[in-house]
């Protein structure tokens, strides 16, 4: 912990890396555009899908596996998916390597060639729609509420550790509906459940909204968005969840006999989180001293560290507490190593994101006191030895809170109603954040903005009041605000 | 369930492909070799899953993700490596798809070629042996106890579901030492944790051994395994936990510095097992009924069955039933289907293995009684409502522990002591199952006797006795016994 981390003001950018490596989170690889995601990490985000895969079973869904790779030709068959996806992607060509008699190393097998491509999928719904049609024959087999936890490849270009990787790990819902209300219902169902996710456990609050036409996935009808808001003013899109319509049950004739016995195709819908969850974790609550981790996704949520050193009393009293705590779910580390100092330690345990660390001191122990400090404000206090448990059990909420409401308001702060293509334009630069504007509903005007300010169209709010006004580039009519923001 | 499986005696490949098909288990998929795990067949291995998961756990392992691609020069660091898997793999060439105006599909775009092409991992050792250079140090930084869930690519000529698949799931852990002997120590508690999990979980009984030469995980110092038996006679290798020495610490170059402050090559193992272990839990139990899971790995342990339909009597019963269940952490399904018959469901819940069946009749419970009926051996009986709950705690103890003796006594009357190799081939084709029996040590009679018989050496048990006597083949003197099997 000796290298203090860039600030967030001196190069926000750079904070992050740091944040994402010092943390040990995660780190680049030797495959460009892929991660390592470190077990301090990994820890964070198999605790987000623990909680996420239990959301999704209470919601009827059951998890299932489908094929790694998707034959070239299946991508072809939806006639905006393959625009979307096909594009920049991992292409298997040959299934051999082969001695390499000049190099001494291995080359690839020209006889060894596939005689279709295979994809490493960037999502599934080609192959799982595939598989459907052989699932599906009547209302009876309907719904299939279906979910894979899985990794996917898109070949980014331009990578960002969590934010943006060429292969990274994400759950992918698909499922398949007899009507089209009962579909509409289910992508509802888990935006809540998304929003819910984000704002109970990440601590991230998170506006619902409907993407415009411009920035639907590839494929669907609808598509809603959760959208939060980064501490340096740009937006994430932190989930999605797809109306897909008849769109993939017509490209793989997927159809069922209704209770009127007549063949009708599927209703579908598909939705996503992935591991850019952990960047807007880190972006929305971490400081100048390291990650900041809500209590509920914690995966030690106190540390207790000797001052200056383990012994026998303080020891005593350590054991005692961890008892106390374990006994209410609460988990909890005691930092023994006699190597480090103190002051190293709370360096660490804050570059970590602890969110509770107890401090035990001969001295506070023979008044009967321990050093409590709380993560996200940095305070500290002085609490009794005896009732502490109960204490941290309550401040632990109490940090879990604080993390939202903070988030949240720095949140409402940043979302600017602007009324002038010049006022969206200034305030952009100067403050960031949502810009709340009237927008004449058409791709051409969309893009043009986003030409012009670099603001993408992030969502139509789906809570967004009906008012009359006048697009801010075009100045024709508007009959409600949309939301725009830079985003990652 | 109108069609009967194949039954065993008739042709078992075919009623394994029958169970595995008509038990919702898995499905063969669009892509060669890749299968579907269909939602029935990932909710067992999900709780195969999250067990091995607390196991390891349990023992300081911590779980991270590392990429899906390798760069196809790491895998000819390691010289043995690469011969065992370079050969069969699935290779990434290009990175872009473009439209082809000539097909109207999409084409693999030949200005997207990579500069160095990637191989979907078939096992980890190369790129995580690359990136622990950059995390070790120092020998505090030892040990390293991390384990990993992926996805695995082989490319597989004859695939069989679960049992041999292009694509697998699987966890591999790869730990990193100080020295050989807390290396060789790792090997052997994992292989131990494998085989408590094999035998506690699965209920099937396993032998633990070493792997002779010419069976070693390529770039093992040592493999060791868990060997279980299946009912027809053929040996399934159903975990693997291996020594690697310093061969991948010098493939890689990771050194640290030990406590003498000299530099040092790092001592190494890694260990796996995969989703065929779901084909072993099949081969291990089930019958002509179809599949039979162990009670401590069933999503649902319980099923009850309204006789001859759900009815507000009936209905009560049931829900006080569950209640006392669900309070003991009991799963229990009430299977209310107006449409079925209840002598449909039954063939239905047999055919997914549900342990325990409870049935309700209206005069049954004039009298205060339920049936029950096992799974495991068929026998039913009436017990008092009152205390059902209680027994079919005990009773699902009781069908946990009959699954194991019953296959562990299958399993040790299959080996047999041989000590002539017509005795050898004899027993072989007539009985099947482990032949303990002299082998003089060297991969030339091993081959030779792979070649004349299909049979394999399965290990060299941990707990052979010593023994003076004569190779089966060549009669050149031999130390103690070793088992061969024909092996899945």
């Amino acid at each position: 912990m000796s290298k203090v981390i860039t600030s967030r003001s001196e190069d926000y950018s750079q904070w992050y890396n740091d944040i994402v490596r010092k943390a040990n989170l995660a780190d680049h690889s030797a495959v460009r555009g892929c991660m390592v995601i470190k077990p301090y990490g990994f820890g964070i985000w198999e605790n987000m899908k623990s909680q996420l895969d239990k959301m999704f079973k209470e919601t009827g869904h059951t998890n299932a596996y489908f094929p790694l790779f998707i034959p070239k030709s299946f991508l072809s068959k939806e006639a905006e998916h393959v625009e979307g996806f096909a594009k920049e992607c991992a292409v298997v060509t040959h299934h051999r390597l082969m001695n390499d008699p000049v190099s001494g190393g291995v080359v690839v097998d020209p006889a060894a060639r596939l005689e279709e491509e295979l994809i490493v999928r960037p999502t599934s719904e080609t192959i799982i729609w595939n598989t459907y049609r052989d699932w599906i024959n009547s209302y009876r087999d309907l719904p299939l509420l279906i979910n894979q936890w899985a990794n996917v490849v898109r070949w980014e270009m331009r990578t960002r550790l969590f934010l943006r990787t060429a292969e990274f790990l994400w759950q992918e819902g698909h499922t398949a509906h007899a009507t089209s209300e009962e579909a509409i219902q289910e992508t509802l169902t888990i935006l809540d459940l998304y929003a819910r996710f984000a704002e109970e456990y990440m601590a991230m609050p998170v506006i619902k909204g409907v993407k415009s036409a411009n920035e639907r996935f590839a494929g669907a009808v609808d598509t809603y968005t959760i959208e939060g808001l980064m501490q340096d003013g740009k937006a994430l899109q932190a989930g999605t969840s797809h109306f897909l319509g008849q769109n993939f049950a017509k490209a793989f004739d997927v159809k069922f006999l209704n209770e009127n016995q007549k063949q009708e195709y599927v209703w579908a819908t598909s939705w996503g989180v992935s591991t850019r969850l952990m960047g807007g974790l880190i972006m929305t609550h971490s400081d100048d001293q390291g990650l900041v981790v809500p209590p509920r996704l914690a995966q030690t949520q106190v540390v207790i560290v000797p001052i200056p050193k383990p012994g026998t009393e303080i020891d005593e009293a350590a054991e005692k507490i961890m008892k106390a705590l374990k006994a209410k779910g609460i988990s909890v580390k005691y930092d023994t190593d006699a190597k480090k100092r103190p002051g190293f330690k709370f360096a660490e345990h804050e570059m970590h994101g602890i969110p509770v660390r107890i401090g035990i001191g001969k001295r506070d122990l023979e008044n009967g006191q321990v050093e409590i400090a709380r993560r996200d404000t940095g305070e500290k206090s002085s609490h009794n030895l005896e009732s502490v448990a109960d204490h941290i059990e309550n401040l632990l909420e109490e940090i879990q809170n604080n993390l939202f409401n903070r988030a949240l308001k720095f949140r409402d702060e940043h979302i600017t109603r602007v009324d002038t293509f010049e006022e969206f334009k200034s305030i952009l630069e100067s403050k960031g954040g949502f810009l709340s504007a009237h927008w004449d509903g058409t791709t051409e005007t969309e893009v043009k903005i986003k030409e012009l300010t670099k603001a993408t169209l992030r969502c139509i709010p789906l809570d967004a009041e009906a008012e009359e006004g006048k697009c801010i580039l075009t100045g024709k009519p508007s009959g409600k605000r949309v939301l725009f923001a830079k985003a990652y």
